[in-house]
């Protein structure tokens, strides 16, 4: 006898949109196919979802996966690691790069790209990083890949042979109009940066703890204002990408109020890492060196506001894993080496949905519905696959994290299933942990353990961005 | 053979918390049973809805019913035309008053207004008007009133008899938090309206374009800020009434940004009416007499910056209606009468949600997820009755209104179906209209016409506000 | 041989207006005949001010003299001491208050603090407090007192029997409007203390220290607010009396910022003096009880930098002075009393300068010529007696200050020349003080010791505030 | 018999420093010796000024004089013809530029314009422009020559071959703090322009109405708030040459209100001038063409506002002069020449005092110690030269302007005294105009008819900056 469903998900408190109904979810071919009080009909596999919440699997807008360094360092996730660890945290969609390095064609990279995440176990889809915005690429290459379904941009206003000019950041915003596609930026003023590392490290203070000096407030905001009034300047939307304190974030929500299309993001590091938190001894602090810096407790305060007030719409992880202890890694110029010549970025993917279910909806700061926003509806619907992604609702992909509200968790290394050999949140206490993934109706990820092989995972392709007509 | 469901709505593109899915939606015992992409059970009553929206019924929480006046003029409807209204525009609930006049008991008016609602023909729930805070109100009586379900308190900062004092404002404020109820405002200076009246008819200046002069900005402005520092200095939730334009609003806008719990609706009518509008030959601008009056151009357009981005998170009608050609109505005091005698209000249940669509998603100002937020799931979530109401979701009350997206119907009074005589949006033409009304899977409207008795609606009791804590 | 001048001060660093100037000035019938590099004309008396700043007088414009209390409680200067602890001070203009109780002619107590004043030492003139704005007093007195040359008024939006209701505050600035003349403003929202007051005195909290919750910011922003709306609504300037903190300087500014009319003071206290003061053992405390409180450290920090911008710009002393240890003082009601029966304010006149010139000057926040315009020339602008005071120059009064910017001075309530039996700054040390005081070229005060009988002081007549046309 | 005075003014209304006095200034070897109610000695020349105002001459401190180009256009003004002009409309010091083209070395340029200047009729002193800030120019040049007293230095954001990249802005402003230099800034987004620039030209919308579209107030707002965050981050004061309307200037009051070191100028002709203006027949609008350009009737609304509040604080006339019809002025490029080659600037020196106190003292904008603030004590407090110029007091500078505030005039190009061949305020009316200028007791300027020959003029040598400790 033919089976109705795929798979049932029975008796969970589904967050179905606007709010928990206890109900069953069923699943067909991959996607949502009935949500009722009861659904008694037969099915390949049913699941008891009692006492646990049922929420659309998470989205993480922001993950550097298996991309080069630009030296001698590199990132130790594939989408192999990458995708084992989204689906260990609750993430089932994540958003990469295809990241140019200069010199290189878009094209030949996005290609590229499309072969390495073959081995994703979660579902994903395309940044295209620009750092060497020739004619070429905004003029040949970048229409087909928009067209083809990589519709959104990356481009970085610091970082040595990264960082864009002036000049080209508005011929970066100029293509990006005419193609609809969206800009997302990493805003920080280069030359500042530049001056202050210079100072400090010329003065002996290379150590760990004086990198968020760094790149101070000053820097970050600078170049949210600047990126702003190109946005302004062309109406092209931009999205901020990791907003680290309270002084760029208001430089958004003015923005925000005078109309004009500006979006961002932060990251849970942002609302749990101080700087202070990198005077450690040794080199210790250099596991918490990421760019733009950990700020303050006055900061996370503000994030918190901006976030409720949706000001700040998105949580990603901005998941940039090096090893620690490892001379591709933290270590790559060793042990005494000053600030400036250690990767930044820290691993994020799995502990972005329990930390911030954690510190937001445990600790009473945001409600579950806003908590589902921040970490899954609103992502998708920024970058175009809501709602395919980011919702249980009948038609949507049938994406899940079934979640434990009450599970307390101390967070240990292993639990994160990336390749790395630290979380900075080891140690931390959560409460409210994934027990399965599904993507697609396939359970990827079983009270913390991976059951799929690599792979799976599939491209999401997405239409021209609305907002430009 | 027993019927699955009692209501089965079919092919509709159904907004069901986040997106609109095309699906089947299945009604039993007046509950939503079932989504799905495809029920084929068996169903009372079958319903095509290809081509249409299904959004959850409209909520809309500032309607005066059945209400004295405390002069000659009388409002023109009871339940049962206001409820016939409500349906005809696609509205499910009402929030109405339980209108305590100077020296009567709210336990007796509550009670009174309990046999009132009786002929509603759609769900409804009462805010307490209090005009006279005695120490019997507020200590015998709310307590009950609020434990019996009407958990929601308004008060008016002007209007002679009715307005309160400071000092009674605060008393108010301090029971609302012990009894955890949300206050509601009317806020405008009574003072400075009094003192500008006074001067503007005493120079003659008494005809009805000269109303919105006597209620500056400046006079809601400062209420709405006076308002809000007592809701501050006593930690209590409050909700402003009507925000008619740009300075009232960027003081809401202040106060969220500091933490405030401080929310705001406006109405259509801002939104679509000028002060201008009131120079009309002879009497006639006295059908756009309501207060706060109409603002100006720029107004609006900072109104829908405001809605846009959540600050004003609510759309009511503030359906207030009084016959214009008609001495129990705006004519009591005869045609030549000063604005100051002139009955304030509009009527507006029935247009509410074609006018905001229209303007609003039509018009491309807002999605069709910020509407149905606006105009039903928001109000519902703020008063304490979502998602039994304001949502299409398994468990939700089915409580629909069928939407026609396409259809352009220029407004008549007659479409209104209220008591009342006039609607000051005959002849404005719109985009999108309600096809058939659902409360509780009963059908209330079809192609604009009341399909049943008086009556059927029922009193949706609340549970204590959640926000004071 | 007749002498050019009555006298001639040489040598000093003199303050003309714009900078410091090491020049002679030569005073004739008791205004400034001569600046010049050197005048060796003959002279009745000769001083040397080598090494001294010779300063204008200062131009006190909010004291409190010879007042009644309407309570038990009395103030315990009348204008001979006040007038002594002026001069001691660096003061030789103070503006006082013809203090209307209810039920009296406005008219007849001008007449009589015009009598009282005859004691005085300095110049003064008189703000017009009105607590009871009758007709009469409106229509017939207010015009002649204002022609007469008292064309500034004092009212009161807080304090039982002395505040007034928005509707006479709009009254009174109506009238104000008409007859050219000036509103100060005590703004505190009168219910909301009422209704603090009667939380914490009934809870047992009535202890000195308790005091400044009774009087929140919120109450005092609020009062700001509002005055600032009516102000706007009746295009009426008001001068805001005694900014305590922060958040009132905010609005000010907002109303600056928007054109208005609108200018503001703060007194010594608030800047050296915290909430926190207040915790001291006994009744200790009443001493720092004034109106409204002393907030915090912050709100300091923000004041320096509101005065630095010009937001605020009057410093005056509020002098308020009752007796601590006395029965008809701090203690009229006992030590025991809660801080609602205790009379409010602090004596402020000697200290005002020494204190503003050590904390602003001394300390580098503000330059002398900043501080010359925050005690002498802005209040003498803003109360239309410049440049006849407030101002060296020739044809002004020859109104001096001899003033020496190094002397450390640790202060005393003996040094303080008034009636009462503390100060708030008791053992307070500052860094500049005034050697000699000159009200019209008459010596009146030398060495911290007055050298003058009581009187002598004369009325200063203005004329019409100028900004109404 | 030996004279008492060099010039003695009588019966003049004299500011000095803080309001009008009638009196008598006398002057002995080039500075103010005595300021008086009658001074009867003898003197060597008498003037009388009764019914005048006596004023301190003006300070404009943005003014090009013999300054390169980098293109076959010449400035028309050299030291002769520019001072005549100054002293024509009541400036007696200005703030030119020592300009160092690239490749220049900065002293051998500063050396040159000490000669330049020798023909200078008004007293002058400079900035130092640096274009190329090589280790030579900032590490061994500037220090002697902040010694030498030229402490304030000019930069570019903008303007091909002269705008410096932001690491240089750092490395200047870094020098600028260790050697005590004020940094003045041209702040307009050099990329934003260039790309507007290209779009606009060639699309073919060359012509003159085109050019404030090419340089739109977003790109000023952009480069305003990037100075402001370099300046905050290394902790330097800056000064923000030609704000042109409301974005600019709300930057930089929100600098100020962080407590920052900003201060600003404005300039006439964005007080009188709109971007429509530039919208004349044929190639007439060439005439307008300033950079940044003219914005809108809001803007100079706005100005008002800010230079009211201190805000702005100097208003200088950045006096640029290109003669019209001329193949080295305007038209070097042709009369269909794109805007993009044609030069920038406006003349400026003679109608600056005369159009601000017109618009401003005249309409009733402004005071006239506002006034007198703004074109002459200001400035030169902000760059180092008060009180010896700026003021009228004894032991300044006897530098005034006789100024005649009821004479209505006409303005004509022949009037401003300069070699340009034409003034955008032809055919201007206003009312007040300089009757005679005086510099260091010498007249200047009669009647509108230079007296002096060439020369005269001195350099002004000036102390470190003092708020740089
Ligand atoms: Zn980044
Ligand atoms: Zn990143
Ligand atoms: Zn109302
Ligand atoms: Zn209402
Ligand atoms: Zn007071
Ligand atoms: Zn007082
Ligand atoms: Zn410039
Ligand atoms: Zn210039």
């Amino acid at each position: 006898m033919a089976e109705d469903f795929d798979l049932l998900i029975r008796n969970g408190d589904v967050f179905t949109g606007g709010a928990l109904c206890r109900c069953d979810v069923g699943v067909r071919n991959g996607v949502i196919a009935a949500i009722a009080d009861r659904l008694d009909a037969p099915a390949a596999r049913t699941v008891d979802a009692a006492g646990k919440l049922v929420l659309p699997g998470g989205v993480d807008s922001h993950v550097h996966i298996d991309q080069p360094s630009g030296s001698a360092a590199e990132m130790c996730d594939d989408f192999d690691s990458a995708s084992a660890s989204a689906a260990a945290g609750g993430t089932t969609t994540v958003i990469s790069f295809a990241w140019q390095s200069p010199g290189e064609s878009l094209a030949g990279i996005a290609e590229d790209y499309a072969r390495r995440a073959r081995k994703s176990r979660v579902d994903y889809t395309f940044h295209l990083t620009i750092t060497d915005p020739t004619e070429k690429v905004l003029e040949d290459e970048l229409p087909a890949l928009v067209a083809a379904g990589d519709r959104s941009i990356k481009i970085f206003m610091t970082y040595k042979g990264v960082g864009l000019k002036d000049k080209d950041i508005l011929r970066v915003l100029d293509a990006a109009r005419r193609n609809r596609a969206l800009v997302c930026v990493h805003a920080e003023n280069h030359a500042l940066i530049e001056y202050l590392t210079e100072k400090l490290v010329s003065a002996g203070l290379g150590a760990p703890k004086y990198f968020p000096l760094s790149k101070p407030m000053t820097a970050e905001r600078e170049a949210v204002n600047r990126i702003i009034a190109f946005s302004e300047a062309l109406d092209t939307p931009i999205h901020i990408f990791h907003v680290s304190g309270a002084e760029s974030a208001a430089e958004i929500e003015r923005a925000q109020q005078r109309g004009l299309k500006v979006t961002a993001e932060t990251c849970p590091h942002y609302l749990t890492i101080t700087a202070d938190d990198l005077d450690k001894p040794g080199f210790e602090g250099a596991k918490l060196i990421f760019g733009p810096p950990a700020r303050t407790v006055a900061d996370q305060d503000a994030l918190w506001n901006y976030i409720r007030r949706g000001v700040i719409s998105v949580i990603s992880s901005d998941h940039s894993p090096s090893r620690y202890d490892d001379v591709k890694g933290k270590k790559v110029a060793g042990e005494d080496a000053p600030f400036s010549v250690v990767p930044n970025g820290v691993p994020g993917l799995a502990a972005r949905m329990p930390v911030l279910f954690s510190e937001g909806v445990s600790k009473g700061r945001i409600t579950i519905a806003k908590f589902v926003d921040l970490v899954s509806a609103e992502p998708a619907r920024r970058f175009g696959i809501f709602p395919q992604k980011g919702l249980v609702a009948v038609g949507s992909d049938a994406d899940f994290v079934i979640w434990d509200p009450e599970r307390k968790v101390v967070i240990r290394n292993e639990m994160m299933r990336h390749a790395g050999d630290y979380t900075p949140w080891e140690g931390f206490e959560v409460t409210g942990w994934p027990s399965a993934t599904y993507v697609r109706g396939r359970l990827v990820c079983k009270d913390g353990a991976p059951v799929a092989e690599a792979g799976g995972g599939r491209h999401v392709p997405r239409a021209p961005y609305p907002l430009i007509e």
